[in-house]
């Protein structure tokens, strides 16, 4: 066979597709483009180009090289906009540590990582010290002192980080690799075993920008990102590269707000006095920044806001809505990317209820380009797209995780017959619509039926004086399993279960759900707060410890 | 060193970029959008994936396999479409043959080419009968009868288009290869030399089409592209690939709307009866299609066209605008995708004169995304960005054609120092704006200095009276060379040479050109038309030889 290549002559430039080259024009045409961090300090976009170059030099001068593991643990900083970008174009790979995991956790994640070098935010440095005894491959901390003083530690400390920008060169040399080098890494915080370790080249970033950059912006109104857009990070730069949106943000020249640790109050200063247009964050930070708003309102018109991480329930979009936010659900997962779909609303979209426009908002919504996302049964055998038909989503994208670190059996179960698993159970409508039924595990098998947990905690929130609920399959003898709720009250409201039961027993009566769902009343506990994962997910793994 | 690139588990998709991968998410979620031709028939997207699969099956039955070159030639139609899906899908090159050169130029690309079939419109039947004798690798012809009966005809003809299509399986099975595969090739039109064969990969198509809908996305309002608009190509889609935006609207789910013959009246009522919104073509069309719709004017408004292949003039410009389109131009070349530069106004811009926008518009306008443009001098040193350093324009982006077609020379020429060179001559603003000066060939050298037969046109086409014009330097004995004009009056219109002369010379007073740049009176010569290329330039190599 005729292999009919294009055949580049010697001289010509063959241009992998690195991190480095999405900056290229938000220098050439943006330079001016501001960077914020919280609204206290800021500089341009030509500064942000000196300062990644005085980051490489350091961490040069620190030992880092091709193929070095640079971890970060900070808040949302500009620093930490520099590390994105720093890091990997000096070939080395950017390790976004996850802050909220124990300290044994972290552990596990810096030695696993191989991590050799670590900028610290002086916040996290006792983490660091309690775990100083088991780490392994770390040669060199960095502490970022943020503005104040460097705190006393016991660690043996390379510096702190603005006095080693100030001391290093802004002309290093970003050279060109394969375009497959680990850019970045990062650990999944799934539920059960340990962290698995997830990474990204920098073909995957560059593409991922592309392709979330096209599809945000090709919305003719609302839900669409544009150049005049400013742009705030509310999910953690450590969680999945902040979605790969900064990366866009940076590439589209938009201005980028970095706001810092994440407290309601200074999050809604700082969208208005930042004059804030788009931003991203899961359901639970939505949910304080509603709350937090609730006196004194301040304008939260036209916030165009992703959602995801876990699902946009109905009555937190209507909320925000109500609030005039444009809000809308993404999904994706650690390994994707992570945006393989976006609940923009389809041209020519005209709502047959009310419910209509807030069910397709809370939905992951439609592939984006290029994202082959199918919906299959055990066979990888397609689901009719009838809006019923229930399957597992299967996925083909140019930016997904090959592989998890030193996982093998782990990596080949993801990847299991050419199509990344999710382990979301989900339908599909005629219009390419998909919305989540449950994980995989999370579904509730009881009286030869399956049950959304999903479904039923979207029930039960809807009743009135429901704050949050969760709910979870627990064994029982008769059933096999059997659904139990975990409710938390809207403060001063009274509610008890015959209630929820009641209601839950009427979306019987209307077909919307079989009678097996409906959990009986002593299966129904009131409690203060729904236990989360350190990313705001619902830990359903503790709730079915609880249950026991 | 490590070379610390990621590892794919065995089973892992790893995703070239294939052409196939446009039109995942245009099928599974916009399978019922329309492809209109000529408004005279009109099928589904769904249909149009079931017409490419018995494409590929039909072109195989002839012999097609990987690594053949199918030629087309054709109007702008559903069958040129389906043929740039189609043939690059099953690993085949699609070569797109430029039906307005000579018959022996159109002889020497398909043997040089090493075309095996040919798909040819029966409008073009009589040119492949002349060159007949001179085929060398031609195996098969396939008429494309257009809704006629076939013509009769001495060749040999394996069939006509839609009866091979009606008999071939629509289940052709499109698999994976290199995303280097050769997907495209054509030949440019350059005035000196033989036509030079110039090719895309897969990687490069997809690459292009993502960039471009970054960029044409991206704009908050105005020259830009969404889901909802309507797209028809009017520059001919044998010119580099219809500068690619076939596929960005097939990726965008857009309909697209195939308008044959270009005939301006026809293309008018197109554009009504198709409601069509984003378009594209050279100032040629443009002028004919704004002189078509002089009386009578249908309502042109809201109509965001794309202006290349040669400069836009203000006056054109105005003209468009006036008439409430959307017009901007951008800029590349048949080497280089095309498109590296748009010229969209950037954020926040506010014109400082009347005439401000529409410079703006006129201009090559700023790189997009991931191009690196630069303006250089002769030893590939930046020029500054005051607007004034003139330099050549040189680039890298990740969808450059990497070299020429049996032409080593010439390629090395291309990339000569890693760059790709436009020969084109630029300044840029210190915004990043970039505005040719003029084509290196074309500069005039006389009395020393360096004059722009470009901005001379463009001092001339303001003269009332004037038509059009070209200028080219012609050979001076005292000053080495000499500008000299040609201009074609306004029907009805008096104008003399002198007249022009004076103009200029307003011009020499305010300093917006120096005295060199004014042609004598003699070397002014009045014409009745302005030849042009195939595809619309103007032809300045007949002009140099007309003025000798």
């Amino acid at each position: 066979m005729n292999a009919n290549l294009v055949a580049p002559t010697p001289s010509a430039y063959t241009y992998p597709l690195l991190v480095k080259q999405l900056l290229v024009n938000a220098l050439s045409l943006h330079g001016d483009q501001e960077i914020s961090y919280r609204g206290e300090m800021r500089y341009s976009f030509h500064e942000f180009r000196h300062r990644i170059g005085r980051l490489a030099s350091a961490l040069s001068a620190l030992g880092a090289r091709h193929g070095t593991t640079v971890a970060v643990m900070d808040w949302d900083s500009h620093r930490y906009l520099e590390s994105y970008f720093g890091i990997p174009m000096m070939g080395a790979t950017l390790f976004t540590v996850n802050v909220r995991l124990s300290p044994q956790q972290i552990l596990y994640t810096l030695n696993d990582s191989d991590a050799e070098i670590v900028l610290v935010h002086a916040d996290f440095l006792p983490v660091l010290e309690q775990i100083k005894a088991g780490l392994k491959g770390v040669l060199q901390i960095v502490v970022m002192a943020d503005g104040q003083d460097a705190p006393a530690t016991p660690l043996p400390l390379a510096g702190e980080y603005e006095t080693l920008m100030a001391q290093a060169s802004p002309d290093f040399k970003f050279g060109d690799f394969d375009e497959q080098t680990k850019a970045a890494t990062f650990y999944t915080t799934g539920t059960t075993g340990d962290p698995k370790g997830v990474s990204y080249s920098h073909r995957d970033i560059v593409l991922h920008a592309l392709v979330a950059s096209t599809s945000l912006c090709a919305q003719r109104e609302g839900q669409r990102l544009h150049r005049e857009d400013v742009y705030m990070p509310i999910t953690p730069m450590f969680h999945v590269l902040a979605w790969g949106l900064p990366y866009v943000a940076v590439l589209l020249g938009l201005k980028t707000v970095l706001p810092g640790r994440y407290v309601p109050e200074a999050l809604l200063k700082l969208r208005q006095s930042e004059q804030v247009t788009f931003s991203h964050c899961v359901p639970t930070i939505l949910q304080m920044l509603l709350t937090a708003s609730q006196e004194d309102p301040p304008d939260l018109s036209g916030w165009k806001m992703i959602i995801g991480g876990s699902a946009l329930s109905p009555v937190l979009c209507e909320a925000a809505l109500a609030r005039g936010m444009d809000v809308f659900a993404g999904y994706g997962m650690s390994e994707t990317g992570p945006i393989v779909s976006l609940a923009q609303l389809p041209p020519g979209f005209a709502a047959r209820d009310p419910q209509e426009e807030v069910r397709r908002r809370c939905s992951p919504g439609r592939p984006v380009p290029l994202v082959d996302l199918r919906v299959v049964d055990e066979e990888m055998r397609d689901m009719p797209r009838d809006g019923r038909g229930q399957g597992e989503i299967v996925l083909r994208a140019p930016f997904l995780t090959q592989s998890y670190f030193k996982k093998p059996e782990a990596s080949e179960e993801l990847w299991a017959g050419g199509y990344l698993h999710t382990q979301d159970i989900a339908v599909m409508t005629p219009q390419g619509f998909v919305q989540i039924v449950d994980r995989i595990k999370d579904v509730i098998k009881t009286g030869g039926e399956w049950v959304s947990s999903i479904e039923v905690e979207g029930l039960i929130a809807e009743v009135p004086g429901v704050q949050e609920c969760a709910v979870v399959g627990v064994r029982d003898e008769k059933w096999g399993e059997r659904p139990m709720a975990f409710v938390v009250r809207k403060a001063g409201m009274e509610l008890d279960s015959t209630a929820i039961c009641a209601r839950l027993l009427e979306h019987v009566d209307s077909k919307r759900i079989s009678k097996y769902a409906v959990p009986e009343a002593d299966r129904i506990a009131f409690v203060s707060e729904i236990p989360k994962t350190s990313v705001g997910k619902i830990n359903k793994k503790v709730l079915r410890e609880q249950s026991l």
